[in-house]
């Protein structure tokens, strides 16, 4: 217990030791927010046959050659090709096939009049729409007027223009966002193989805490561990399940923990990791799997979140990481361990949150203990138009209890190491906490 | 629908017709990402009572006044007082009560001494941790070697040195993230007073549609618009609900709609806008609920996106947003008014992405239709450190069918209406998409 860590000698240890995910097949909408892990090729090129970008007259270029207004080219209207049709007609010399947006060019046709350089079949001047098929059927027949002459190919999207078959749509790696749900969704991807999202199970110990809603008795105060810690649990990415608090009873506490392995891919603790003759998390999690549990418990050069354990317990080696239990301390310690786990289990590139440099604003200098990398919390307003930094301004003091000053925060200021006192106006680098 | 509408006024139409969704009581954590509609103010003050910031031992200042490793304070040991214990010790001239972090100081206490300024009570140099209580229950009792004074108040938090009661602990109108939740469970709030997700229903409209998985048939393609508009809904902070590909037929598109209404807070059609003969989502949202249905269908001065339908219908006066059937064109179109008008439905104080100015890293200068508000898709990347503006660069064209080039890009490049051509290295306007 008495050598010490750095924060970033504790990270890399827990990211040295916590494997992506195995990945499993998903139902496209299911997969959103998680990462590919294959290269997804495109089956059949988009799209798929040539089809109009204009709703018009698919006509031969030939036949509206030289045509105005005032000396239309006249055509035989032979019918209607809507979208999602499969039975073309043929288009003759002399003839139009009404079409829609996203219909199939016609066998014949090599290009589409918009139906705003048309008569629309009515035998007026140029129309702006076409009358609704439902309201009037006899639109796909007759005589249609075209006012301007078309080139070959125009207003039609080729098959392939967006992607051809064989190109690879998505590497294994990406982000599916909803542009990529998307592209999956448009080649035909019903489901796609992506590592899941960790499921999170969050335990907060000590005998003091009681549920939120019920009656404080004396000496008690309100677990808040365990909900700030399943929500930002949830805002990294997992899926989270709060177990809420376990009293200080190492059998309890042991019980609890061997029992939720079962759907945990990450156990996190808070409390009871300190140097108290009540501290069971670290008395129960180097017993936990008979004895041949691997969690360490550290002492870190930082502030807050000093006492940490990390390790992997139970038949599937399953990661947890054992928080200070002060409610500040814990959420810090959240996003400089936990929240990397959890991207880290889902196979992102980036597991850590972009920092940003920002310059303080502060009335007093800050000062801060020599060998201690400290965190503050801090309002963070990003730079101005045409600025290249922001400015930041702490919020509440050093303690690590001010929950009430945590919830105005929108950053932590990091604070060096070597760091002992940083004047007002100075740059300082900034953690924006932004979901 | 000859009179055309600037981005910017459609927009207003929209927000000036979507009222924040009524509030209701929800679970602390099914309350996150939602927006707080009451001032909580904070009942019991945090922390509730002085309370230990240390594991160490409860003292009277005067006892240890003095004392140092070589002549230490003797005190005796009256026993534990661990966290959550209402039952308290009275601490008497040369007493000492062992205690944990969190724990209630003990009547007589004024005073915390850390464990290692002590012998541990084990006689001998000073200690680094306590025995755990279960393995040693005697280190409870005997006596305990001081050597360090402390003063008055030293490690102990006093009662409301976080929130005093009566203070307003958050405000009507927060965004109530980890930290938020956190802070409303930490002053004993079960469950709170915001706004709720907006349900929204997604319904893609097109005959030639297909679910992904199935096979295409000749003139048929994949449906993904239902797909991306209902994962984007997600992304705003909606509950969103598929309902999939709907063929052009008035009836069904009718009966569909009117049968959604009831879960439905928002609905977003894709499709069905335009001026063609088969464009019944115009045909029939004009009758939804008798004929008393109030959506408008207009041409907008920008590329993609021209056609879009806005209005209210049915019973409860449901917000639908009608937009165009090309995938990037739908895509944009939910940028630019569907996200506005969820985070409206949500209460967000701010509904609109936040815009950055970039520098355009382009090989040619980009070309604009004069009149339209042009969206092209870009790949942006963020300021670097010290800078003041990022870069970015156009991926694929301007056609509306291409959701490849779409998947590449990160960002909207906004080119304003009057803007017919922007030469490389010139500043553009860019709106991020990141989740």
């Amino acid at each position: 217990m008495s050598e010490t860590w750095s924060v970033e000698e504790h990270l890399d240890d827990i990211l040295s030791s916590v494997r992506p995910l195995e990945p499993i097949e998903l139902q496209l909408l299911d997969a959103q927010g998680c990462v590919l892990v294959e290269d997804v090729a495109v089956p059949v090129s988009l799209p798929p046959f040539d089809n109009s970008s204009m709703d018009g007259y698919a006509v031969r270029t030939a036949d509206v050659e030289g045509s105005c207004e005032e000396f239309p080219a006249v055509l035989t209207v032979i019918g209607d090709v809507a979208a999602g049709e499969g039975d073309l007609p043929v288009v003759e010399r002399g003839q139009a096939a009404r079409i829609m947006t996203g219909a199939a060019l016609p066998p014949g046709a090599e290009a589409v009049v918009p139906v705003e350089w048309t008569d629309g079949g009515l035998g007026g001047g140029p129309v702006e729409t076409m009358s609704a098929r439902s309201t009037d059927p006899g639109g796909a027949a007759g005589e249609v007027r075209v006012h301007r002459p078309v080139e070959q190919g125009q207003h039609v999207r080729p098959r392939g223009s967006d992607v051809r078959a064989g190109a690879v749509a998505l590497s294994a790696g990406t982000l599916l966002g909803p542009p990529q749900v998307g592209l999956l969704a448009a080649i035909g991807r019903g489901t796609v193989t992506v590592r899941p999202r960790p499921r999170v199970v969050v335990v907060s110990t000590g005998s003091e805490l009681v549920q939120p809603g019920e009656q404080l008795g004396s000496g008690q105060i309100y677990d808040s561990n365990s909900y700030v810690l399943t929500a930002a649990a949830r805002d990294a990415g997992a899926i989270s399940y709060r177990v809420g608090a376990v009293s200080d009873d190492a059998d309890t506490l042991r019980s609890t923990i061997e029992d939720q392995l079962i759907r945990a891919d990450l156990v996190v603790t808070s409390g009871g990791v300190s140097v108290g003759a009540y501290d069971v998390v670290k008395e129960v999690l180097s017993q936990v799997d008979g004895g041949s549990g691997s969690v360490e418990f550290r002492r870190l050069a930082m502030q807050p979140g000093k006492p940490q354990g990390f390790g992997l317990i139970g038949p599937d080696r399953t990661p947890v990481l054992a928080l200070p239990g002060n409610p500040v301390s814990a959420y810090v310690s959240f996003e400089l361990f936990v929240r990397p786990a959890v991207r880290a289990l889902m196979g992102r590139a980036s597991v850590r949150r972009e920092t940003a440099r920002a310059r303080l604003e502060t009335d007093e200098a800050l000062t801060s203990t020599d060998g201690k990398r400290q965190f503050l919390r801090g309002s963070y307003l990003p730079p101005a138009a045409g600025e290249a930094k922001g400015v930041v301004r702490p919020v509440g003091g050093a303690g690590s209890h001010l929950i009430a000053a945590l919830a105005q925060a929108n950053a932590l200021i990091d604070i060096p190491e070597k760091t002992t006192r940083i004047t007002p106006g100075e740059e300082v680098t900034v953690v924006p906490l932004d979901p």
